[in-house]
């Protein structure tokens, strides 16, 4: 497995040789020799303090401050620039995909292990969990009058009237956000196509970063803005509270498989494109 | 037509050979060629898809929340930063414009061919009206309570005095954003100045981006800044309205060919310049 | 002066070869050979145009509209991110200075020749005087009542003290943003250090399109900002009045000479240095 | 001692040659040709100069002005976009730090020598106490009535209830976010990662800035964010209060502490990594 395993460095983001892994014993042989190697425990690390880090700064910018009002900002700007910057540092390392629905699009697009993804998630939903109960130690009261940064069903209120938003409409809103994540991140980081603007590949932590920023500033009005399994789990496991919290997991799970088809039978480059 | 082909890769925005099509029969040639191959309907549909998506994250925008007031920078923060990740994606796939304003300018600047322009166009067209539709099944009511996310001609407040913009002005200032954001197209992706600096070309889906984040934050309080007719096609569709619709449809129609126009007479590079 | 003109391409920022230039008619004669390229007149165009636009949209988002009490972000965000794309897509064709501090700087600073950064700044003025009459077009009462984006002298309010700015003060601003924009072109375009770091090239425009961004949100609270003679002149024109308007020439005067001195004398790569 | 200080051009960031140090006298011999060589002093005054502007502006932008309840955002992009820019200045003349947090982290991961981060450190703290003087010569009574800008520990709003911050948890805030930024420094100016990733180096300032944009706009509502003992420092010198200001010196220096351990134990690339 040694050859293989050289055209395929584990710990980023690359196209599987899906050629040679004919039987699930090839696959299973291959994800052995992946996971022996020693940068597999500092990528499931990576992911674990990579999350961990997004949510402490995240949960801290939910805290209610003095420029109410202004949350929709506050909250997108710190989710955003927290993303592009541990996706730059933590690329080299683990993928930096700080999130289960990105993992979930990437294994079904053939671009990691499914094992491995199964690694990242777990780690990434602990780190959500071990960040969250870190921004709670910075103020407790504050944390749990302000309902511990859980997402939740928002009313929109058009002058006199209020319009309270529906189970259905925020699934729907979840769907989309998570879809143009999971999206993005199978173009920026597909190496077919980089090949053609390989100066494009420095703008990948931004890109991502500003997905991420702006499904907040459209999103949070209709339901807080989820797109990420493992924050909202972080946010329910340490507040307490179940509300709610399907949308905010399958949603992500339903547009991480919809980014992953679509791009694989529609946008995925083609063999005549390669060739051309 | 082969070799022509390989020098004008399709999909792509590229200078089209047009010392080597002298009548109208070599352009007919041309463009069945480029027809034929497998990326064309794949850019075509990309329009469509990018089309959809930025139409539905911009009127989600617009849709009244909870930070009344700061409209302004939500719309223009969502629409810049989505044609951002947008123009990232799909740039490989089919230049990515988003706007038959683009296309147009592309066209006219002779970097496209007339039919896919066309193509481009419908697709564009139609895909506002798709997003625009999956916006408002976010919340049918909000939707239809802020006029479907519309360009309108607004009422500048000067302290005590209201000042109401007329649709001559409204105009002016179309054909001068679109003009801008035609224009900042044509430089950032002019292969005869790109080769001088390379470097650069990692911007190009930032800049463009940043034009039309700029662009709203500037014109939103005169006509709720079109500068992409699809874009207001979309809610004049599902909103079902056409008043002032022919300002935001024709604005950007006129500023494109301005920059074209200025483009080709003054900033084109030079055949001096490139030998020099 | 072929030779020397192919090593110093018009246009384009580059340190001149001064070790050539020994007597008054050497320069002559070098600028007549600069003069008479045909990309001469394409830069001093391209001066004007884009000053001609950075007004427009400046003065632009500078009539007051919906969000009061939002100018200084609005502002600050307009002028910052037009800068970004004009010198992103005028740098090729004139070094995209649009600012007079800018081209008196970079002569200053042996980049350009005297007399070229002389029509830069006439065209620099003339731009901003059409970009401020073509914004006025857009609604020319609104224009008046906002006193036609002129920079003036503001009062800080704290809480419940007010404290007025005084022209000394607002003096020592203008020295200080125009010296910190200035000298970050003079770093961002010195080819001695862009070797050592070529990928950070990509990223001038947005670097300097940041100084002007963050010197507005500093600023605007103190004088309006200014750091651009041409954008102070331009109002000052079409409004009619002179009112400190020295401040906003003769403040960033005096801090591009600043930038230049620093720059030569301190932080400007030794020959150790490029030996090393 | 002259083919060891070529490996290590002075004045960047750059693995030292530990394998080579092995007594006290060689890393004696090694500080001593490095000290000597003409960029240390360039060094250093850079470090003092890059602290004094940042001081400058951000303080500016600390005095209250016209738009209250907005100060979070206004010192966040004043704080974020003046490190990006001074960092893509400063960057290869002194590496840019313009904090004592990021040359202890710097000189605690092998990257500096432990003198060389003892001059920045000097340098930084009297550039920062040289800015906030001259921001306070901008208006002396709103510098006073504003406390200098000092960081302080905020009251949260919880609608009806106000929850004061303790000393405990903005120490915490203050090792978090200071551990976060010097993480991203250590990961963004590895060598050995950015020769995988060569494009990527484009956006080091970027990041930075972005990590001080993001701290300042998470952390302004808990502590005012000091996350750099110079700027703190600064502040209490020029105001005349040490208030509180142990937590702003120690809490950056456990954090990048915190950062250097964790990336020399978890994140550096191993020798495996390398070879790979
Ligand atoms: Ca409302
Ligand atoms: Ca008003
Ligand atoms: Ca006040
Ligand atoms: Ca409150």
């Amino acid at each position: 497995g040694a050859q293989r395993f050289e055209a395929n460095p584990p710990g980023f983001m690359a196209t599987l040789p899906t050629h040679t892994l004919n039987t699930l014993n090839d696959y299973k042989e291959y994800f052995i020799t992946e996971m022996k190697h020693p940068t597999f425990a500092q990528s499931v690390i990576a992911e674990w303090w990579a999350t961990t880090l997004f949510l402490f700064f995240l949960i801290l910018s939910c805290l209610p401050g003095a420029n109410d009002g202004q949350e929709v900002f506050r909250i997108g700007i710190v989710a955003g620039l927290t993303i592009a910057i541990l996706v730059y540092a933590f690329y080299a390392v683990s993928g930096g995909n700080i999130n289960p629905a990105v993992s979930l699009g990437l294994a079904l697009s053939g671009r990691m292990t499914a094992p491995r993804a199964c690694f990242y998630i777990a780690a990434q939903i602990v780190g959500a969990i071990t960040g969250t109960a870190m921004a709670k130690a910075v103020s407790p009261r504050a944390f749990d009058l302000g309902k511990g940064g859980m997402n939740a069903l928002q009313t929109l209120d058009v002058d006199l009237e209020s319009i309270a938003i529906t189970e259905g409409q925020a699934f729907f809103a979840e769907v989309m956000g998570s879809m143009l994540l999971v999206l993005a991140v199978l173009f920026c980081t597909d190496t077919a196509r980089s090949i053609e603007h390989p100066h494009m590949t420095a703008l990948i932590p931004l890109e991502i970063g500003f997905v991420v920023l702006l499904a907040h500033v459209a999103m949070i009005p209709i339901d807080g803005c989820g797109i990420n399994p493992a924050r909202s789990i972080g946010s329910a496991a340490i507040y307490g509270s179940l509300v709610h919290l399907w949308i905010f997991v399958w949603g992500p799970v339903v547009g991480a498989c919809f980014a992953a088809l679509i791009y694989r039978l529609i946008f995925a480059p083609t063999e005549v494109f390669n060739e051309y």
